[in-house]
């Protein structure tokens, strides 16, 4: 155990889910020689001591990075700017700096431009997370057999984006590399247009009249109730991967309704062959998915994704 | 174990998850003195009779509703008016017809004119299911603390509704009574919209070129993937379902493109605030379900719903 950490210092802003299950990975297999952890609200800050989270506290991003060799943005992807402001003119030669949003082009439009020469950026995204949110909601082993993608821009040292792809290994994920607008579009797909069709059909049901909704909730298990976990996720954290991935996600948004109005102008004019046809082919993609996964097992095993 | 059976002759028409899975608790439980299963094709009665599901075959519906006193339809609602015209000239005087259908005023539709008076249509839905299909997929516990919803029309022999009702508790469901009506707008919403919308992204994403369909594949885990398994369900059926309550649906889809459109509108002026204010109404309607269900427990130990 007198091994060399993996970093001297790392500064982790934002401690929600991602950010405290990075902490206890971090604390587990001692990867850092101190861990100052950092969040803009006194509370949350005093729920993450109450946790033993870190090794220090603090609500000031200047005061964390300062003297980091990696720093860690886990906050909303909105709280980027602001934070790479204030760390951008403390932080030492040769840092890098990483995060885990949802969106990539937007982490890099938002960081680097705050960044010295010499700091690296190398911007990451582990896939992984649950319907909770906070310090309290994380664990170690969130990442554990899930992806974490690292989309470096061009001429990105190599160094850097292995200590950070040995991390994520240490966490137990498979690293991936991508390029940032290829990652966008693969997850507007996969993510973010789940996540907004989710939110829109349960905010559907709320406007129900009372007696109906309670039935609604009550008969949840005839599909309904998947929809309900996906959209218990974090609000702020999704107001921000919708701003901030916006012409992905409207891209994929108008092939959707497209699809939606085919499909439901089938259902008007009685066309079943249409229907069947087009109810045959999801099938195959299941398949695959379960070949690729082998999601049944996985599902019952592992803690919900987002 | 010398207990009368609930029922001398039982025809059960249609042997796919559903069918099969009551077969499997009629045989269980001693709940028949004699098990007739009918279905269409050789090939599935033949899977049928492998797996010794029942004590006699047919492909005949009416051969299989002679003499029964209690008739399961638990084919598709497309073959209904078929099964109804073939069924209802056999049928004894008190025989009890009763069905398995995702929509109940088109099953009273369809079934209903080709009884004879004397014969009780006592209408049902056991809320449940898996995205497998045909005689192997089923298992004996698929019903147990599910909800089955009986819609029988006003006027129905209380006597007849009774021993449905007692059929399905043996099963191990909580028997609940509605208006038909009210059923299919019920399940429009928890079920039928999200089947349409599963449908119609798992297809939007077979459309994408090969690469990205791959990559789709692959980070299924971030909340597609859950879109793809109830996408997986049976074709013919929800084809049917869709074309059966096809007014309800429709209803339920305008509501929801609206909401779609609120949103996607949010989206692209850039409108935070209301994103927000949406995804955090929709965590409410989560808590009423889990408290409801208990979702995660349920979710873990059961074999998931459609």
């Amino acid at each position: 155990m007198a091994e060399t950490p993996l970093f001297e210092r790392i500064a982790l802003i934002g401690i929600g889910l991602i950010g405290s299950s990075i902490a206890r990975v971090v604390k587990r297999d001692g990867l850092a020689g101190h861990l100052v952890v950092c969040t803009r609200s006194d509370e949350t800050l005093a729920k993450a001591r109450a946790l033993e989270l870190g090794d220090s506290y603090t609500t000031d991003p200047a005061a964390a990075a300062t003297g980091a060799d990696l720093v860690v943005i886990a906050a909303p992807l909105g709280a980027y700017v602001a934070i790479a402001e204030a760390i951008g003119p403390v932080l030492r030669a040769g840092a890098i700096v990483t995060d885990v949003g949802s969106t990539k082009c937007s982490a890099i439009r938002d960081i680097q431009p705050h960044l010295a020469e010499g700091v690296h950026l190398v911007p990451g995204h582990p896939v992984a997370g649950t319907e909770h949110s906070g310090p309290e909601a994380g664990f170690d082993t969130l990442f554990e057999g899930r992806y974490c993608i690292l989309t470096p821009p061009p001429g990105t040292d190599e160094a850097a984006v292995e200590r950070v792809t040995e991390l994520w290994r240490r966490a137990g994920s498979m690293v991936d590399r991508m390029d940032p607008e290829h990652h966008d579009q693969v997850l507007a797909i996969t993510s973010h247009l789940p996540h907004l069709i989710a939110y829109t059909i349960v905010g559907t049901a709320t406007e129900l009249e009372e007696h109906l909704q309670q039935e609604v909730i009550k008969y949840s298990a005839s599909g309904f109730r998947d929809f309900t976990r996906i959209a218990a996720s974090d609000p702020v954290m999704w107001r921000d991967v919708f701003l901030k991935n916006r012409d992905a996600v409207l891209e994929v948004l108008a092939r959707f309704s497209e699809d939606l109005t085919a499909l439901q102008r089938a259902i008007r004019h009685g066309q079943g062959d249409l229907l069947e046809d087009h109810f045959t082919r999801t099938r195959a993609i299941r398949r695959d998915v379960i070949e690729l996964h082998q999601a049944g097992t996985f599902k019952a095993t592992e803690p919900e994704e987002e």
